[in-house]
């Protein structure tokens, strides 16, 4: 073979709209699909070649990827799309977001720089200041002011890690040496906190606590800002240095919101400020609508701020986007430059190069997701999007609150929604089973303390797939009082 | 408004078809557009509104969504996809590579645990050994051995990153130090290498060279084993543990190949065994090729190896490939388990999370796309895609090499071309603008030293788009030859 065997314009464009309208027909049948699948370990590997073919696909293969796709692959998936995914947060896709993904698959540039695609960065930039400006975030998080501004990270697992880098790195200059510095947070934040603490080699393993507070909370699961004082203040004494804070709105196991006011009076007079990190990784989302904008009372004093529109804001995974007051601080911590990415524009000074804001060198195009996603929606729309499923939650808490088989395990906040059976853990593990089992619902879990401190089983409801409805939410309701 | 205005399945599968059309246009189009991008910082920030819209869009947007694709954003690209890109490395976009970033954004499902879409785990487990054959790794670098097996990562920075992750937590096993650890390289080794090592705390600054070593080059600028083997007997004098070495198998620079064999037997009779990673990002994919395996002699030592299917294998961005010979030491080095991510199958020990390889906690479905792309063209079609290439770039060596005006600065190893005019680094520089300010081509640069050892301003020339043909190397060399 001398020439590779690329698909011709006329092919990709029939198969494209076939694939188009697959996606759509998919989407439609979400509503009958069991949303788990029922695969074994080793089912598709059992079905897969042992290895890849030698020879090009000849004039059926499309057809039989096609049919693989329905055969194989869609059996073993998740529905994260399904109306009736409640399980851990929500990874919503939308119409508009498949087509933003869609086109920036089809321009396949890399924006790692300013000069590898301006429009790349540019839009970017925009999308951010759109964003914060939509979520309350004040201007010296935006690109508006001198020295703020945000990027699209793919996850909030990293926005943490480049906010912890970003900490280490302002501590370092202000003399701080690297076996001193503790991280803060509450109990219940990710573990993406630990994990970051264990990559920039703070932590030794997910246990160590030799400069790892993670806090005792109050009743509502939130950071107790006394519990902070407390332990920056023993370590202070041990000649350590406070030096990461990462508080949440919204914490996973129950969308614990911690107190950035309270959290930011803590800090006050310590002679090195520690960087404050907010991971509102699920919440952010809902702070498209005023109501929700207390949980920013003393964003002021953070540093940093993530959050995922490709939870609970219709657009596509990947797109976590992180904002920053001191811009220069993460690229502090992250330039590295050699000759061969040297350029006229980055050494002007008048550029953004988004390489430096990230882990990695390489970036796609994620912008125009998000800039499809606002346009077709609106802001009026997302907030809609978000209304919608907070009814839903709510109607779903004041059911469980009247019966009184149920106990609600924190306060809900926007959607999600936590409880357990009365009785210890054995009949809540046993509803978890059938609901899940019936393949008519997925919920997951967590453990969170009762009003005793007894760590207990329960189920989180997480209402936020973009198709879930009144009646989606009504059947789960019927399923859990049914099992219950 | 109380419902958010999702696109109707009509009008999604009618955008869908036209932008599948949009993009077969856009990739018709680059044969007569300037690669790169005249726009001027701040030039599409001025034509965007400065806030999002607050009401959906109208009947009308998505007219002109697609309309400002073509004039705001189009003109802002560096068309990486151009046949005359040949600057940095290539980043091959191919029209089943689209379809499988469609047909992943269309189901966004999150496979963060084999549990949360056992399909996607068990494709990407599969097409990590599909690959591994494709290029000869021994069969202990996948699943098909007891304790191997690989995983996508965004990037081969990420790979290096965890990497890094995984020798620095086996040699804390092994008692050894955070503070006693080294990292060697070459000083030709990606920026990435010097990137982990600051994110994983083993250097403070790009210049810190405290426990990094970036070693001498023989005349090829590849790794000088005896030059590895010094600063490892001088660090051991010192106390401190050689724990990783990189070696790169095509440096970005000049596609030098590390010898791998001669680097595993300076590291014979260490008592702590450092961990060794291989970074083919770019030139990994010529290994589908056989006359290129005898770059892998010695893998037998590495640790982990990764090379970018999205460089130049016709996979859409991101997509880099990596393979442990040492599962457990990624998992022991990433894995942090709070109770809302249990799950009965992770507790069996029966399948891979891949979350636990990687940084981030979520995932998008990569492997589809993979799978797509190696079933249309087969591994017959990918051979011909690289010696497509490999052969214009040995054509432009040859017309370079047969002219009096050119030094060919390094020798060409598969697709990249480095040469520079005699006499200083000015005339190289203007014939560097002269080509990119034609917009014919783009080419990019860097430093390497000649054979006096004197660092010159070299040009690089990648080939290896895929619509990059005869005709166009020729033309190349024309701009080339004129401007020179």
């Amino acid at each position: 073979m001398t020439e590779a065997p690329h698909l011709s314009p006329e092919r990709f464009r029939e198969l494209g709209h076939r694939l188009i309208d697959w996606i759509a027909d998919y989407h439609a049948s979400l509503e009958t699909r069991a949303v788990t699948s029922r695969a074994r370990p080793g089912d598709l590997l059992t079905r897969l070649a042992e290895s890849a073919p030698e020879q090009p696909g000849d004039a059926g293969e499309w057809e039989r990827i096609i049919r693989d796709l329905d055969e194989l692959i869609v059996p073993g998936l998740m529905h994260w799309q399904s109306p009736r995914f409640f399980g851990y947060f929500p990874c919503n896709c939308s119409m508009p977001g498949v087509l933003g993904s869609l086109v920036s698959a089809g321009l396949n540039v890399n924006g790692m720089l300013w000069a590898t695609s301006p429009a790349a960065t540019e839009l970017e930039m925009r999308m951010l200041d759109w964003v914060g400006e939509m979520i309350g975030l004040p201007e010296q998080f935006t690109f508006r002011s001198s020295r703020g501004g945000g990027c699209i990270q793919g996850t909030a697992s990293e926005a943490t890690l480049v906010a912890l880098l970003a900490a280490r790195a302002r501590a370092m200059r202000a003399g701080v040496d690297g076996a001193q510095m503790c991280v803060y947070a509450s109990r219940h934040a990710h573990s993406s906190v630990i994990k970051a603490a264990m990559i920039a080699g703070l932590a030794a393993t997910p246990e160590d606590r030799a400069r790892v507070r993670l806090l005792e909370c109050d009743v509502a699961h939130r950071l107790d800002p006394l519990a902070l004082r407390g332990a920056i203040e023993r370590d202070l004494r041990d000649g350590l240095v406070p030096t990461f804070v990462c508080a949440t709105l919204g914490t996973t196991s129950s969308e614990a919101v911690d107190p950035l006011e309270a959290i930011g009076r803590m800090l006050e007079g310590l002679e090195i400020e520690p960087w404050v990190h907010v991971d509102a990784a699920y919440t952010g989302a809902a702070l498209v609508c005023p109501e929700y904008r207390w949980m920013l009372e003393g964003i002021e004093r953070a540093d940093s701020f993530c959050f995922n529109p490709h939870k609970w804001l219709l657009t596509n995974f990947d797109c976590d986007l992180m904002w920053t007051r001191d811009r220069g601080a993460l690229t502090d911590a992250l330039s590295v430059t050699p000759e061969y990415l040297r350029n006229v524009p980055s050494e002007s000074g008048e550029v953004i190069d988004y390489r430096d804001w990230q882990i990695p060198l390489g970036r796609s195009f994620r912008a125009l997701k998000l800039w499809f996603v606002i346009r077709h929606y609106g802001v009026e729309g997302l907030r809609a999007h978000i209304r919608g499923h907070v009814a839903l939650a709510k109607r779903l808490e004041d059911r469980l609150r009247g019966d009184e088989r149920f106990v609600l395990a924190s306060p809900r906040v926007t959607g999600l929604v936590c409880f357990r059976l009365r009785g210890g853990d054995e009949p809540t593990q046993r509803l978890l089973e059938r609901i899940n089992q019936s393949g008519k619902a997925f919920v997951s879990h967590t453990r969170l303390p009762d009003s005793e401190g007894v760590e207990r089983l329960v189920l989180r409801v997480a209402i936020g797939a973009p198709a879930t409805s009144e009646r989606h939410v009504e059947e789960l309701w019927e399923l859990i009082d049914g099992a219950a």
